[in-house]
């Protein structure tokens, strides 16, 4: 039983507009692999898409390309070793779910494999192929199909940061293991 | 005189790898321009490449297609007023720059207006033209050409989050003028 609930499509670009670092999640044919993206963002609200850097190298690439679907995962602080850790090593290698003991539950759209546990939010993605933009820059485009958050840091559209919340906040990486925590939340006003 | 360092370009991608909202500057022909964008991201290490999500319809996208080059700035907190104010005004009616008071450097290889006073860092993008992909996505690929940070926050490579820089930390835009701010730092540590 999910403590997640479903995040309106309009409201998906708020899960990384501001620019987490996340866990993407994939599976093809008895296969699945994580991986840890800091390198994504969104690219339209509606219908909501996004871009995300996955080397071409990597297996989680050949499990998008097989399957044509993939998860963003927002990990929440104490989540911060084991992002790094998916994010050091490479799927080929090792099965990282087993590894870390991470559970999933699929999607509900593509039955892709998300992460909730320690996680703020998933994404579930359909693949846009864009075969110039992959091979030039590694970008891979994607439309959100479904998303859902723990409702004691996102609902209703809205983050909410807070003392009673911090396990949930999101982590951005500053690159070499070094992340920056999701800090105060401040209001901007109106300007003359 | 410029308080600014330049940043290796080897370390270009850590100045936004964490997704910090940024202001991007742009002039061509007499005009120039400043406005906000949450939606960027680094696509490439070596050499240094970013991508980020400018709406067709701007003034800034008309200023990069003709000038071939902007500028990518990021403001510290006590900008956070004058980000949102930016990012909810055309350069078409407005010459914000002067309605602000924002002062600029040109940018050391393409001459790009830069904003240093309250910000953590600028990098100077040359445009790299990808018509799908803007057309379609509105997502602009660019090569960063030199960069530069405030030594007091960013230094050798490095970023570094304390008490006594908290005016020039990056600000992440969570949407509709929230914004969260850099918060603790913390080092993943090596999982089994």
């Amino acid at each position: 039983m999910s403590h997640f609930v479903a995040v309106d499509l309009s409201h998906a670009s708020r899960l990384i507009n501001h620019g987490p670092t996340v866990l993407v999640t994939s599976a093809h044919g008895g296969r699945a692999n994580v991986m840890a993206a800091a390198w994504s963002m969104p690219v339209e609200f509606t219908p909501p898409r996004i871009a995300i850097v996955i080397d071409k190298k990597t297996c989680t690439r050949e499990l998008i390309a097989a399957s044509g679907a993939f998860g963003v995962c927002l990990p929440g602080t104490t989540l911060i070793d084991l992002t790094y850790a998916v994010g050091s090593t490479s799927g080929r290698e090792v099965d990282k779910f087993e590894r870390h003991g991470i559970r999933t539950r699929p999607g509900p759209v593509l039955g892709v494999p998300l992460i909730e546990s320690g996680c703020a939010a998933w994404l579930e993605c359909r693949w846009l192929p864009e075969p110039r933009a992959e091979d030039l820059y590694d970008t891979c485009f994607a439309e959100v199909v479904a998303a859902a958050a723990d409702p004691r840091i996102f609902s209703e559209g809205h983050w909410t940061f807070r003392d009673d919340n911090a396990e949930l906040q999101t982590i951005h990486h500053l690159g070499g293991g070094n992340f920056v925590c999701a800090g105060g939340t401040r209001k901007a006003a109106a300007l003359p």
